[in-house]
């Protein structure tokens, strides 16, 4: 079977999680892994695995065996990353968000679509078994049509507070997953959202502009509804639910425990935890993801989310920001992707 | 044990309830049942149970036997009933809502305040079982401070129409009950309240000015959030659940099923659906309703939800109204209940 | 409607549950309540409720107005009682066993059958919700033909060394109502039985010759299989679950918990244990029982589980204790119903 | 970090899974693969991992720098290979059963335990982490002291005749797993056991004088219990739970479905079956157990299951044949090891 040859430029936690589960892939050789800060590798088993490990990640754009690019640095750096990627004709994979400025996102994308190249958001939750299967089920009318859709996202603990402070905000950070599985269950753009937002775990969002909870209500273009809740410490572990209530049903995903067991004793009948870390929740859905973006090239297959994936989460990520910085509903119309000046 | 002697005025559906678990209850004994419709009786048990049936309400007030009234009549007769039973000295257990004007409500328990009489506000879920052992364990600080609370809250179907429009609306005759829910379980004020609703079940609903689902989102006196959930149609049965999230961890609440089986087969596995009718699924809560009033009187301790819980609910369905209509957060301090202007 | 006129014999736990029950239900009259003991109703509300309160059970079985008596003395006073009742010409409720004696209660019912009288056995549990609905589900094909049938049955905590000298034995005194089950559930009559019991709990059992733990293993006439395992003591409650596996599937009853509350924590995720009480996890099928007798001679309808179903169950009892002494699997044809030699 | 060298004898199903763990894991270094039908591999990816394919496994044992032998080839084949891997001093991980001769798994793990090389028996079933925890629970005493050990474990569906020719029979082919985990978590050795079986299913079974469902009863050397119920067609799935109920609770590991989904609707709440077939449930346990296999030797730890593990399983299923057939209790001391005669 084919291979799809894939450079990444990164080699942070989430480079190196990909890098991993290409290297066990049947559909993808790495053929190389750039980072300027290339030592991370350093005691990894990456490191005897990868032909070329470098701090230059042109020579990847320049490498005229590589078919695709994972974009898995910096924020600050994707746009750059993706234009050069896009005119070197690769393909692209690219963490979210794409930047932290709508209209450079927006600009970015129109050189991908110039290109003509596969561009692939990743959104990873959109891959796992249990979303895909209530996504499907939806699609097929299980449920009839969706009326409320409910997503609680939480993750286990606050993020340290070097990291909320590139983070972009809640929204654009962790939200930002919900707002592509929202609008990926619902199969309808969002029209106006409307959030509450809050301080209560402790003060280095505060101290940082940002915010730690949030209730975030959206209107689709049919009318029907969306709630997402959001914390950013959930002491019991990852907290990853949704549920789509329609004309005939309800679709509800609970979270994955670490193990089936239960002990019934004098005082409770005790059952695990939900597993804890976002890569362990998520592990399947990161190897599929990664699959699935090479099947896509390889046998020229529709993509799970593309480049409109990734723009209308961030539109919806700015939106959920002057919401809750204004306390009013903000429509998505006021979101203007082709003004230079910042809304 | 001594009984409480009781009257109820209003043999409908609701007030037959009453007399039924009243006649069961060593706490009480009926003495009087009144209703201008009082032929709802016939061909009941109940006929040939209570002492005293007649159309003349007037005679359960005048009636020194009596130690309380229920008030199980019509929305537009409570305030009137109110204060003729305050007047008498009679202690009280009233229907939701009192009324359908924030300013008659307060009027009416001004009376009552003066009177010292005791007030009982129908609001049944607190009796549940269910809700009242998370209520216990939030106060209990299981689950810490809490942070988010959501209520998911639906009928199983549609009202008639020429229920509709005697209702209220949704938020005053559904929502009602979850805003009582919400303020029990927060212990907290609701300060803010911002609302999307929709008309998504059929044209019922639009053609009386109401609507059929919604997203209700309240911030409390601390900065901490709820959120309701309603929707006036959930096919598979009536759809009660709560959650509290606090700081140290999560209380939830799941739908009583109607029994305990599964059935695995090639297809699926298969359990029952939540109980279908909020009669059946409050059957002992609306027990333990009456058993606690009369407990309240006769050995002088504290009700679980008296006056001014039936005016707060009030007022944030009201709010909830203004904000529907409006599409903007209200705060709960601009509901005057002073004002012989209706907001 | 009409009501069937009751006496009950024996004012004991069971004596007095029953009253109650009558005294709510509207297809009972409870005319009469007999004990020898009769002071152990002094203090409770019967006291005031029950018209003929005596000491004289022989007044019952003459009374012209009673209809039906309800058995609920000691064992070894049933035969005596059944005997009089059906010569008398009233109705019977019986509590299990009938006897410890699989002659005499052969005897006993050879009279009920000759006087043409109704007689029910007290096996509660086919009353309940959940198991009815499984044995229903099963009668209806879903689970297709059962191939094995599973009881788990433990009791909350052991009985006082009092009750265990008397009690007839493990098999006679609970594992009795799991043949019940076990015979209702798959609709075939044991052919053989095969026991391991051991004594785990404590020396009382030991002891009084009996035993505290055990599975017995049964082939019915087709072939197929059940196994039952007991245990006088469950720390964590009252253990009561069923199921049928069969060619097309399998149907499940888990227990009832005692509200629906989880609490996530840190350290898990904790939800209520099941109901502890008999009385507490059967209550409604104790009403439902009653019911169903009076209907069954009211309406004469067939009966849920009569004298027959009585007879089996404790030749079962009686062939588990060979079993288990023995250390061998017994054939119910070694039972020996007319003999007057104990087998 | 140092990796074990391993050839594997077999390449089927199971050596080909284990050649796929091996290629995967990072503790392991497939060297060689043999297979009388090496035309097996032709079209697997495996055909070009691996560097030597051989029909010849003699060149296995020869090989100096292979440190570990697979056997994974036919049963019949076990005892031999396993002989020949020992004399040649290389470590063992070998298939179950041993062999279908308790006898001859005798003689050869007396020739294992003379070359001190380390064996281990697949038993996969001990590195599911789902029964490990429940292993570890009991084993801190979170249950207390076991009395009764319930395995339930059903096959989705009966293999094809041709296999049932060669398996041994149920207890050797399937049981053995069970009988095996049964030890692990009872932590005691069985000394009696007690069959019933039955032909259920259909006649393929019979006609090779084997059974397709069956309930095994096991006495503990403390007297404590335990229950396995096997079928060999579950038609929801592969139906593995287990159960530890002790004096101070009970553990419990329930199914894993294939998605967490639950879809509501007018009919049913239906939620996923388990998963279906063997290789999906344990595809971790798999992964596990080699790795542990190559921990317990280039670390030098101890093997969770070794060869005693592996012959008193085959002990069991040897009794439970004979209490199947002679329908009795079989006391495991009637196996005779040393004899060359056949119990």
């Amino acid at each position: 079977m084919k291979k799809l040859k894939i450079g990444i430029i990164g080699a942070g936690r989430i480079g190196q999680l990909h890098a991993r589960n290409a290297i066990n892939s049947n559909r993808v050789e790495l053929i190389a892994i750039s980072d300027i800060y290339i030592e991370n590798l350093e005691g990894t088993t990456l490191a005897h695995e990868v032909p070329i490990i470098t701090t230059n990640s042109e020579g990847i754009f320049a490498d005229p065996e590589i078919d695709a690019v994972f974009i898995c640095s910096s924020t600050d750096t994707h746009v750059d990353f993706i234009k050069k990627a896009a005119n070197a004709g690769k393909h692209i994979f690219c963490e979210k968000p794409i930047s932290m400025n709508i209209q450079e996102t927006h600009s970015a994308l129109e050189v991908v679509k110039k290109a003509g190249v596969k561009f692939q958001i990743g959104f990873n939750r959109r891959y796992d078994k249990h979303f895909r299967k209530a996504y499907e089920s939806v699609r097929a009318g299980k449920v009839g049509t969706p009326h409320i859709i409910k997503i609680t996202s939480r993750d286990p603990e606050a993020p340290p507070e070097s990291y909320i402070k590139k983070s972009g905000g809640m929204f654009m950070d962790m939200t930002i997953h919900d707002f592509d599985m929202i609008r990926y269950l619902s199969g309808q753009e969002v029209e106006e959202i409307s959030v509450k937002a809050a301080n209560l775990i402790d003060d280095s969002f505060l101290r940082n502009d940002d915010v730690d909870t949030a209730i975030i209500t959206v209107t689709f273009e049919d009318g029907s509804l969306g709630v997402i809740d959001n914390s950013r410490q959930a002491v019991y572990g990852y907290d990853q639910r949704i549920e789509v209530f329609g004309n005939k049903g309800l679709v509800t995903v609970e979270n994955e425990k670490q193990t089936n067991i239960q002990i019934s004793t004098k005082e409770q009948v005790a059952s695990e935890l939900p597993k804890y870390f976002f890569l362990e929740r998520y592990m399947d859905a990161y190897v599929d993801e990664v699959n699935e973006f090479a099947s896509s090239i390889l046998d020229n297959t529709e993509l799970l989310c593309g480049a409109d994936d990734g723009l209308k989460a961030e539109a919806l990520a700015l939106a959920a920001k002057i919401s809750a910085n204004e306390n009013r509903t903000v429509k998505l119309s006021e979101i203007n992707l082709n003004s230079s000046v910042k809304v």
